[in-house]
C-alpha cells in the first residue's frame, strides 16, 4: 500500500472535533481562550435520536409516560415527553460536533429566554444543582471582605446569604415577615448607608411563594447605588415570571433546570451581564472556587456558543440535550406567551383557593408568584393528614418549609406542561383533590 | 420588619425532611444528623417505570439504541439500554418515598463497588462533573496553608494540584515524565521531609493511560507518614480497576458517573473513610465552599442511605435512577469479575496494538491502565488524519491531551458495555478500524 506523507484529507474532515479528532489543534487551558476554526463538519454524527417512545396508537397530545402520581410541587415539575426522550439519548462525545452544536444552540436560546440581545451578556450551563448558582455568584462577583445586601423573603434568601458568607462576603440581610417582602424605602435606606458590591433578591422564594418586584428594585439600585450589581435568584421564576434582563438592567440571574424551564434536575443555568463579567475580570484576588470558577468556565461557554469544542470539566450531554429540547419548546411558543399562560393558570388556581375559603402565605396579590401557590391550612387540618389524602388521589403537593410557619401551610407548584398542556388536566385534578381531601379532613368552608 | 446587619449568624440551614409528605417531622440541620421514624409509606408512588423502550421483536442482548458512531473515548462511554431507559424516568419528588428508596440503595451499592464494609466510610453522590470531586477534597479535607503532596502522571494530576491551590493549600507536586509515574523512593523522600495533610494520586490519568499503584503507595504513606490522608482521583479507574478501599486503607476516592461506572455524565461520586470524615470534622476553619461543603452534604447522604428524605440542594432523580441501574448491574455481576473482564479486554487490545507495531504512552506494562489505551502514532501519521478515518468506520477515538505530546498519540477507551457485552462487537470493530485507518494513512508495520 502506498505511503502518503503529503497533506491529509479534505479540510472539512480535518476540522472535526478538536480534541478527539484533531489533537494538533491548539489546546485550551482553564486560563486561556483559544478559538478553533469555524469549519466544523457536523455531518458525521446524527443529531437527532430516532428511537420513538410513542406508539402509533397514542393520540396526539397524550403523554406516553407510565401512569404515575402528578407531581405538583414547586420543582421538579412534570416533564414533556420529548424532553424525557432526550434524556435517554445515546452516548456521544462532549466535544463531538453533534453535541457541540446542540450545546451552542442551547446557550443561544437562553438569551431569548432571558430576553437579552446584549452580546456582552454571558449564559452559563453547568452540571450541578441550582444551589451551585449561588456559589458562582459568591466565588466570582464579590471578594472576601466586600459587602453584600441580601433581600430575604424566606428560606432561599437566607440560603443565599449563608453561601455568600462562606466565601467571605460581609452580608447585610433585610428579611421580611413570612408572606411579605422587603419594601423599597427600607432598601433605599440600606443602599445609601453603605456601598454594596452586590445586592441579591429571590425573585420567587419557593418556601413562601412570595414574588419580588425586579423592575422597580433594579431602578432603585441603579439610581441610589449605581455600582452595585443586581443579582436575582430566579430558581423558581425563570420561564414562568417575566424577566426582561436587558430592559431591567439586571446583572445576574441564576436558576436551575427542573422548575419552569421544564428539564430534569442536574443543571445550574445562569445569565450574567457584561458589567458582572467585568466585575469578575477586575477582581483583585482569584476566584475562591475551582468547579464554580468563571475563570475556568467563561472560555468554555464562549467556545461552545461559537460551536467550538472546549473542555474544562465534562458536561452532561443527555441533560444538555433535554434542556435543548425544553428551550426549543419555550422559544417556539414565545416567552411572553409562556409568562401569560402561567399567569392565567395562577389566577385560576388562586381564585379556586379563595373559593375554598383558604388564605395564601403571600397575602398581597402583587406579591404572589405565578408558578406556585403557598396555601395556609385551615386551623384544624394538618399537612401530614391532608397531603397523603391528595397523594391517594394521584396528586403530590409539598409541605411548608419556612421554619416559622412550616407546619401551617402547603405548596402547590403549577409550572410547565401542567399548566401549558390542558389535555393533561393537572390543574383541575389538583383542585378537585384539594377540595375532596380537605372535606375528608373535616374541613368545611365557613 | 426585622433587619439584621453585619455578619449575621443567620438561622441554621434547615433540611427539609419528608417535607412533601409529612411536614411535621422533625427537621435536621447540616450540623446534626437527625434520624426520622421508619414509618414512611412507600406504597403511594410506583417505583418502577413500566414504559418499555424495547419491542417484542428485539432479540435478547441487542441494543435498541438508534444507529450511531461507537464512542470509544475514555469517557463518556457507550451505555447500556436499561441505564439510558432510566434516564427518561417520569418526574418524581426528590424527597418522595420512591426516589428516596432508590437513592438510599444507590449509596449502599457504592459501598460494594468500592469494597468497603466499614460503617464509618461515607459515600457521596452530588450533581456535578467529576471535577467537583476535587473541590470536595480541597474545600473540606485540607485547610488554607496546610500542605498537600500531589503525584502527577498527566493533565489530571496537574488539575488536582490547581484545584488544591485555589482553596489555599500549599502544594508540592511530584510529576513524572509522560508515560511513567512517580516512583516510591522519591515519594518516600518527600513524605519524610514535610508533614503533609494529604497526598493525592491519579489512579489512571485519562491523558496518558498511566496506571498508578495504590496498594504499595498507601502502605508507604501509612508507614512513613501515618497521619497523611491518601486521596485517589479514580475518575478513569473506578469500576474497571481493582480498588479495595478498606484493605488498602484509602481515605478518599473521587470519581464520575460517565466512565467505567457506565452512567451518563452529571454526577460526582465519591467515598471517604471515617478518618477523612474525622479530619473534616476536626477542621479549625469552616469549609471553603458552599455547594461542595461536606457540612451541607454529609447529613443529607446519611439520611438518604437510611431511606429518610432530606434536603440541601435538589438532586437529579433521573441521573440517580440511571446510576442505580448501572450499579445494580455491577453488583449483580460482581466487582471482581468486572475488573477481570476489563483486564482481559485490555490485554487483548494491547496485544493487537503491539501486533500493529505501535507503542503505548505508558511504556511499562505494570503502568498500563485496563480501561483505556494511549497509543503513540507512527511517525508519519497524524491524529488529525487518522481519527476521521476511524470515524468514517463508525468508531470514535480521542486525540491526545498531555501538552508535551498531544499531537503524537491517540486514546482508545474500553470500558463498560463495550467490553462486557461481546454481542456489541465494539472491540473487534475498533481494532479493525484502527488497522484499516492506519493502512489508509500509508502506515505499514516495519
Amino acid at each position: 500500500m502506498p505511503r502518503s506523507s503529503g497533506p491529509v484529507d479534505s479540510p472539512a474532515r480535518l476540522s472535526l472535533i478538536s480534541r478527539h479528532l484533531a489533537p494538533d489543534y491548539p489546546l485550551n487551558t482553564p486560563y486561556t481562550v483559544e478559538r478553533h476554526p469555524d469549519n466544523i463538519d457536523t455531518s458525521l454524527l446524527p443529531k437527532t435520536q430516532t428511537r420513538a417512545l410513542t406508539t402509533d396508537t397514542t393520540p396526539a397530545n397524550m403523554s406516553t409516560q407510565p401512569e404515575h402520581a402528578t407531581l405538583l410541587i414547586p420543582g421538579p415539575i412534570e416533564f414533556d415527553d420529548a424532553v424525557l426522550n432526550s434524556m435517554s439519548h445515546y452516548s456521544e462525545s462532549h466535544v463531538g460536533p453533534g453535541f457541540v452544536a446542540v450545546f451552542g444552540e442551547t446557550l443561544s436560546m437562553l438569551r431569548k429566554l432571558f430576553q437579552t440581545t446584549d452580546p456582552s451578556a454571558q449564559p452559563f450551563v453547568l452540571s450541578g444543582s441550582g444551589t451551585l448558582g449561588w456559589d458562582l455568584v459568591a466565588a466570582n462577583l464579590i471578594e472576601p471582605g466586600e459587602d453584600a445586601l441580601v433581600l430575604s423573603t424566606g428560606y432561599f434568601g437566607d440560603g443565599f446569604a449563608d453561601c455568600l458568607k462562606v466565601y467571605g462576603a460581609n452580608v447585610t440581610q433585610i428579611s421580611a415577615e413570612p408572606g411579605s417582602r422587603p419594601q423599597l424605602p427600607e432598601i433605599e435606606k440600606a443602599l445609601s448607608e453603605k456601598k454594596y458590591k452586590l445586592l441579591t433578591v429571590t425573585h420567587v422564594d419557593t418556601s413562601t411563594g412570595v414574588l419580588s418586584e425586579l423592575k422597580n428594585l433594579s431602578e432603585l439600585v441603579h439610581r441610589v447605588s449605581p455600582d452595585t450589581l443586581v443579582i436575582v435568584d430566579g430558581v423558581c421564576s425563570v420561564a414562568c415570571e417575566e424577566i426582561d434582563f436587558d430592559a431591567w438592567k439586571l446583572d445576574g440571574v441564576v436558576t436551575a433546570s427542573q422548575k419552569a424551564i421544564g428539564c430534569p434536575a442536574g443543571l445550574s443555568i445562569s445569565m450574567f451581564s457584561g458589567r458582572a463579567i467585568q466585575a469578575f475580570q477586575n477582581r483583585q484576588t482569584p476566584p475562591t472556587s475551582y468547579f464554580a470558577s468563571m475563570k475556568n468556565w467563561l472560555p468554555i461557554m464562549q467556545n461552545y456558543e461559537a460551536k467550538k469544542p472546549s473542555y474544562f470539566a465534562t458536561p452532561s450531554p443527555q441533560l444538555v440535550r433535554a434542556l435543548h429540547t425544553a428551550l426549543g419548546q419555550i422559544v417556539a411558543q414565545g416567552v411572553k406567551e409562556r409568562f401569560a399562560a402561567h399567569k392565567a393558570a395562577s389566577d385560576k388556581i388562586k381564585a379556586a383557593v379563595a373559593a375554598l375559603g383558604l388564605k395564601q402565605v403571600a397575602a398581597n396579590p402583587d406579591d404572589q408568584a405565578h408558578g406556585m401557590t403557598a396555601i395556609y391550612l385551615p386551623e384544624n387540618v394538618k399537612g401530614a393528614e391532608l397531603l397523603p389524602k391528595l397523594a391517594s388521589r394521584g396528586v403530590v403537593f409539598a409541605g411548608g418549609i419556612h421554619k416559622a410557619i412550616a407546619a401551617k401551610y402547603i405548596r402547590f407548584g403549577h409550572m410547565g406542561v401542567s399548566v401549558l398542556d390542558p389535555s393533561r388536566g393537572h390543574v383541575e385534578k389538583a383542585i378537585k383533590a384539594l377540595e375532596e381531601g380537605l372535606s375528608e379532613c373535616g374541613y368545611q368552608k365557613a
